[in-house]
């Protein structure tokens, strides 16, 4: 944070990302979540039980190794946002994590990754069996979960979001290997496999605490927003050669085939060599290290990284502008500066 | 159907077995549900769609692939005898139907069967990748006909079943290979993994059509007595010699090392020497057609599908038993007589 922000309560000023010191941080926001997201985290630990020990034993792997809750975390803040204590909060944030994790165990199937969070994916110690039934497990606890809190607005959302977030994954599994994948068609998919559940995570409190459909949207928009610059930015870290630290396998997307946006602009803007170099990556044809090193140098050379990071941060200041409708708060800046975090942080 | 079933409307009899003629038919109740499964499948159809083609391409596979679809008829057979003419049953057996593709699109993958329905099974033609995204997928869907359909109660029923056949087939899966599987936890698995659907699929009618308490108890009873008779009767034609048509891979239990209760009988009643031959078997050193063929043999020489069947007709009998709070109908004669085909079936 800066230490004078421009903004004040009820000028209705859009923040913008000069506003910020070079250095954003998403500590604001865990701070003023710290407080919901203890009793987020205790529903977690309770609903993820079961009589069948592999079930906790696995789900546990996923959920104790350091994940971020964002996206609950975008749910207890939006509900502080406004003003909203009820203990529905609780329940729906857990159940966006249920759905997240639900999601990050059968991705490891789909793709076959031997890494997660810097650890071994949970296919490759529990198996692919397991670990798409532990899916499925979570995926019904949230849902149960909705029904606690009884609300069918927010059950119709979060199932709409469930079923757009598998249709985006089965769109990038259908895009995969395929170089003429177009900048337009990427963005379907990261709206529809990251930023949907970003979107309902956010506009569920909005639900939760009745408030009008404008303040619903607007939540709608920041999550959406955020959910894009931060896919974006996943996507650069990958091919950043300043990175260190993935907390995946480095190269995952490019062994994989996956056209993301450092690829696809370095695609269009490369000489025919490059092109070439691209078609017979992707079509899984280079995959030792020394390939992936060529990869991350013809996209230095043509700036694609960080054209995705700044594409990225035009949909943080979206994100920033989304919460313009509601009234400066500390919350609300915090919501702020956390858009800018996801696009300045470096792993 | 008899020609004079001995039970008359407002009588209240037990129908029993010895009812029936020898060659019981599901017919009677296919006939009955005809009007209302024409609707089912429409819905069906309407919402397996989706715009990434290999969504409904893939789901479709397994959806006209000549399934029964017992299940969602289970939701209509028990809306008419209840009289309940309203539209949410339609929505309603097909979300039932969703979350029992979604759960065969998930089996294929924890399974690896090459075969199902007489077909290549959806992981062997898509891969394992979308076969699990189109299951999720699917299961997204169902939420959202059951959020249509308006009933957080009726959420709450097929939520809690979902996650019972997700940890029944958990349960299924930490118990393979492990030949000291008891009798109790074998019928403990199947009613998780498939008669809590059954028994979903019948309660939610009595929910739609605002029901007493017993009403819905009474038919989640025959759906689940059901439920365990039809899935005692898939184990034992697993190993029934006289069986021609499967289905599925005839011997794909035996090969998974599954403890069904055919094998858990045997293992029981078995010599020194068979005890040897299940404990190798099941651990999967016997694996061979020959070791098949040794397995049905020695199945036959103790009667264990004859007494599998037996107790599939048990479960029927309470089946049957559990519609006698209702008046006599054709209807509540066709649900009796499914359950008594339900065990003599043969494929």
């Amino acid at each position: 944070m800066t230490a004078q922000p421009l903004s004040t309560r009820g000028q209705q000023a859009t923040m913008l990302a000069a506003d910020y010191a070079p250095q954003p941080s998403i500590d604001a926001l865990l701070a003023l979540t710290a407080p919901g997201m203890d009793r987020v985290n205790a529903v977690i630990l309770d609903r993820m039980q079961s009589e069948i020990p592999l079930i906790p034993e696995l789900a546990n792997h996923l959920i104790s190794s350091g994940g971020k809750r964002l996206r609950p975390m975008l749910t207890v803040a939006s509900a502080g946002l406004l003003d909203y204590a009820g203990d529905a909060q609780y329940a729906l944030a857990a159940a966006v994590e249920f759905i997240h994790t639900a999601t990050l165990l059968h991705d490891d199937v789909v793709d076959g990754s031997d890494m997660r969070r810097g650890k071994a994916a949970a296919n490759i110690i529990f198996g692919n069996p397991a670990t798409v039934l532990v899916g499925d497990y979570l995926f019904s606890r949230s849902f149960e979960l909705m029904v606690e809190a009884g609300s069918l607005r927010v059950l119709e959302i979060l199932a709409r979001a469930s079923a757009i977030i598998a249709e985006g994954e089965v769109d990038q599994l259908t895009a995969q290997r395929k170089v003429e994948t177009s900048e337009e068609h990427y963005l379907q998919i990261i709206e529809a496999k990251t930023a949907a559940l970003f979107a309902a995570a956010c506009r569920i409190s909005a639900v939760a605490a009745g408030r009008s459909a404008a303040e619903e949207q607007a939540l709608d928009d920041y999550g959406r927003y955020l959910g894009v610059a931060f896919q974006l930015v996943d996507d650069a870290i990958d091919y950043d050669s300043e990175s260190q630290e993935m907390g995946k396998g480095k190269g995952d997307d490019f062994r994989d085939g996956k056209m993301t946006l450092p690829v696809i602009l370095a695609y269009a803007a490369g000489t025919p060599e490059e092109q070439q170099f691209w078609r017979d990556a992707i079509a899984g044809f280079r995959t030792e290290d020394e390939d992936l090193a060529e990869a991350v140098a013809i996209i230095a050379r043509h700036g694609t990284v960080e054209a995705t990071r700044q594409r990225a941060a035009d949909y943080a200041q979206k994100a920033m502008d989304a919460l313009s409708i509601f009234p400066d708060s500390p919350m609300r800046r915090a919501m702020q500066e956390a858009a800018l975090f996801s696009v300045a942080r470096r792993y």
